[in-house]
């Protein structure tokens, strides 16, 4: 299949429908008989560097046109499955909040772009490799729609269980997933048939998880289990591998091998404004589905994140994170399912204070590694200092300079003295402009971990969603001791949602949950504040909580109803849980 | 131990003799009562950020000073030993030749610097963890002298050989190299030491060499052997540990666990002008002790490369590398010992040629990972352009301009047409003003394959050498096939050196020879050029070639003296091997 790209006024071209003004983009297979001028593109005097089945060169191209017109264009893909290869696209060291950094290979580079559309026409994009399909970074007015990412070979990989024992797993992989046994130690691989066994791709893992087939969805009453060093396994006469090490799981269910790194999320937005995804479906990905990052107004609509064919697992970590964004995040009509961590995370980013230097100098650091780089702060910005254990707000400031050492330390200087009570191990963060966060219409189900974390203190509506979380599925976390996000809901108002047989597997003991790290004055200290839960269906098979919260200040909870089902077996563990666990709480009204 | 820094005015301090004009920074552990005023250096109005037990800090300070001075700085350490730690280094990215690029953690960032002198007064400089000593990028007049470099864990692992067996080894590990098995897997790390296993280091390896403990070098008639995923292992009660797999060696001798990566040089010279090492030692680094690219006059002198206590290996690859350097190489009266790869290669950079755009448009590609990011052309650069398999020049030219695709891909615009011969898999690389080399008086033992390759093209003198290479110890190279690197001499002269029982394991077949990537018409093909060799001694222990060449055009040996020895016993492979062999050669002349 050979590409070239053909630029085709706006209204010359049947199929699209947009503003005169501006300029399309076609990028299409190239027919057979073309393929001999494909070297040159009509409409460009410049080349197409390589055409031979590597989409990349064109979009690249149509990227710097698009850059080179100062924006109002649209690039458009011919409807078909649209392959990208490693070799031509750009090289970008990236900070990514809650995934890996690294030199990454990005192969639709959106960088300094405004008022760009990616219109996929209905297309699937499949990415061959350690590669990274969209950066959208210091951009404006993106929008893209109508396509599908999924990879050539998945970044994570899943096997089928024939039989566990005491020490090992016998297991079938399918060929979607190739495997090769090296020096007795299992290792995935992008294919075997490479002549020199070294140059294949080599997919490393830390852990599994066991997945059931049918329900698509993480096994009843499972929980993850971390490699520490790599599997020991062996090849059987009959086509089965055994796996050694200590495995839970039945036969029929899959072993889900999840990705050591995050290191090539599908969609990143950066340092952006007004960016829109709309009819995008994530088959799979190195990492986060989609993940916002001190950006101002996000809107991901009618999107999926679903597994490709063969598969039970999506996305390799969660569905759709924001971290320090502003303005407006809608989350509308998506439907997310079987990706590796959380529906959503909407957060800030804590630094933790190493030493105060002088009343108005502090030594700060980023302690999760994959926050590193993330430049938190910047000078004229207002600031929150907390305790560390405590999460209580000890003093508000303004930065006046940032010195960065390097990508874990910072020097800030504040305008004003701090009191004396902050002291090493507090925390301070930005106190952005808080998004306004509408959550609505979505459904959410088969993934690992929890629902949504709602760590933002914008006006934050939750509505109409239907939520079939293996764990918690809506969580107010907060911490500056593990995590170090920012959380602190203001206005948050949960209704007309159904939360339908959640909390199935172990991460959470109630649909509803407060996981705030405090630890110390939890008497005083109301991290999360202003919770109002009406109207939703709450079917439960078991006698989870509803609601377990502490530190919070006024929680409203009313007109709610409770199910009673036969989803699942009821956990033992959880009989007679109480249905609301309250602690450490003011101004709750509870209305059953 | 605490550290701050003094500014002392040159005539104030008593142990050092500098011009008056030239500022000097002393730094030294602070004494203990002084502590509670190290966060304010004497002499300057800034902090020092952090002051127990790293003196990384002071670095950064002290280079901060000498940047803002615009030059003319001596930075003088007390004698004693002085550590550095990772948390207050500047992270860069790097792009090293023939070593691993990434994000590096550098300690001494000497980067866009003038007229700096390093002083390490007799200093031993240890490094923890995973970490760059020292970067010199973009500088002019640098010198670095009086101190050594080691690690506080190695960057490879020792063990002690108790048996081999036929699918199993048993070694035993001191604590200079921790080590731990996890799920069955042997792995590398800085300690045990840490709460959670999680904290620790782990140093990956890819393969294993036999080490003569007591002669320290490489065993006799030893090879590489490379690991393809690890090492299943197992602690057995007495305190050894049992290996898994096909192991050579004997008890007594030292299995050496090669790191998998180069990620962390000793010395980093890029970009720079006249820069000179004095007296410095290398005993451990994660790559090379000392490389040079892209850098005019680099002056070795009066260095060691050699194992710290307890190793008898040094520095994990060459003890010295040049890439793309012009001007003048002196390696003089230097002892290198030890280390995981070649005394020395001096070579340009070759970049494979992938589509002929158009007459004047080529794309190139580098093609060894460990090239990757080199930078190689810019415009006004004068290139040639060989035959892949040949290479014999087929077109000299200019580069009008670079387009960098990434770190891989390139598009080289040149100022005049190609001839049409040329084509995909071609070469081409920057005809340099070649530096001058002189490499004498130094002593090379101990250490992994060859001495050195000299694959420069400018006036290059090798004198009064004492060569103990386990190979070959004179290599020409060059090949646009495999490593890519340019080569060709054109004006060598190799006399006055003992090449001293060379060959002892299995790294070439002849003490000096010819192993050009020559694949095609070699009846033609001259590729390297004008060699003297004259009045050496050989002493050779087996019926090893003297001299093995191809593809050479004029070559003088006159005046050698062989001596016959028993150092080891003679290997069978080579009994009745040709003193000389000459292969597609002209005016070869020589008189034994």
């Amino acid at each position: 299949m050979k590409y070239k790209m053909i630029a085709i006024c706006a209204f010359a071209l049947a199929f699209c429908h947009i503003e005169a003004k501006t300029r399309t983009i076609l990028i299409a297979p190239a027919p057979a008989e073309a393929a001999a001028s494909t070297s040159k593109a009509e409409g460009f005097d410049a080349e197409v560097l390589y055409s031979d089945d590597d989409a990349t060169p064109a979009v690249i191209r149509a990227l710097d046109e698009a850059r080179k017109a100062g924006g109002d264009v649209k690039i458009i893909f011919k409807k078909g499955r649209h392959n990208f290869k490693g070799n031509f696209g750009r090289d970008i060291y990236c900070f990514i909040s809650n995934n890996d950094e690294g030199l990454k290979r990005v192969i639709f580079p959106i960088v300094g772009q405004k008022n760009i559309t990616i219109d996929g026409g209905g297309s699937e994009f499949v990415f061959h490799g350690l590669i990274s399909p969209f950066l959208i970074q210091s951009s404006e007015n993106v929008r893209l729609e109508n396509f599908s990412v999924d990879t050539a070979r998945p970044f994570h990989t899943e096997a089928e269980i024939v039989k566990v024992e005491k020490d090992h797993a016998i297991v079938k992989f399918s060929e979607k997933f190739p495997y090769r046994i090296l020096d007795g130690i299992l290792q995935f691989v992008d294919s075997n048939k490479y002549d020199n066994p070294k140059n294949a791709i080599v997919y490393q893992t830390w852990g599994y998880l066991v997945y059931d087939k049918e329900k698509r969805q993480p096994a009843y009453n499972t929980f993850d289990t971390w490699a520490k060093a790599g599997f020991i396994a062996e090849n059987l006469s009959d086509g089965t591998v055994k796996i050694m090490g200590k495995f839970t799981g039945e036969p029929g269910q899959i072993l889900v091998f999840t990705p050591f790194l995050r290191n090539h999320p599908g969609i990143v937005i950066s340092d952006s404004k007004n960016v829109s995804l709309d009819n995008v479906e994530v088959r799979n990905c190195g990492g986060m589905a989609i993940i916002g990052q001190r950006s101002r107004d996000i809107f991901v609509k009618n999107c999926r994140v679903t597994p490709s064919e063969g598969a039970v697992v999506s996305a390799t970590a969660d569905a759709t994170h924001f971290s320090n964004c502003e303005g407006k995040i809608v989350l509308e009509n998506n439907f997310f399912e079987c990706q590796l961590d959380d529906f959503t995370n909407i957060h800030g980013i804590y630094e933790r204070i190493e030493k105060v230097i002088s009343p108005r100098k502090i030594l700060t650091k980023l302690v999760h590694y994959e926050q590193y780089g993330f430049g938190t702060f910047r000078a004229g910005d207002k600031v929150e200092i907390i305790g560390g254990k405590s999460m209580i707000c000890k003093n508000e400031n303004r930065v006046k300079s940032v010195e960065r050492i390097n990508k874990e330390y910072s020097v800030l200087e504040l305008e004003n003295d701090i009191p004396q009570s902050v002291k090493a191990l507090d925390a301070v963060a930005v106190l952005r402009d808080w998004p306004e966060v509408v959550i609505r219409g979505n459904t959410a189900r088969g993934n690992r971990a929890r629902g949504m974390l709602i760590n933002s203190r914008g006006k934050t509506l939750v509505e109409n969603n239907h939520f079939m979380s293996a764990g918690t599925a809506i969580l107010f976390e907060g911490d500056s001791c593990f995590w170090f996000e920012q959380g602190g809901t203001r206005d948050c108002t949960i209704r007309g949602n159904t939360f339908d047989n959640c909390l199935y597997a172990n991460w959470g003991n109630a649909v509803i949950s407060v996981r705030a790290g405090i630890r110390e004055e939890k008497e005083t200290s109301r991290y999360n504040k202003n919770i109002l839960i009406e109207n939703n269906t709450f079917k439960m098979f078991d006698d989870a909580s509803l609601l377990n919260i502490y530190c919070v200040d006024s929680l409203t909870w009313r007109n709610n109803k409770v199910e009673k089902t036969n989803a699942y077996p009821p956990m033992k563990k959880r009989a007679g849980s109480k249905k609301f666990v309250v602690e450490n709480c003011s101004n709750i009204k509870i209305e059953e």
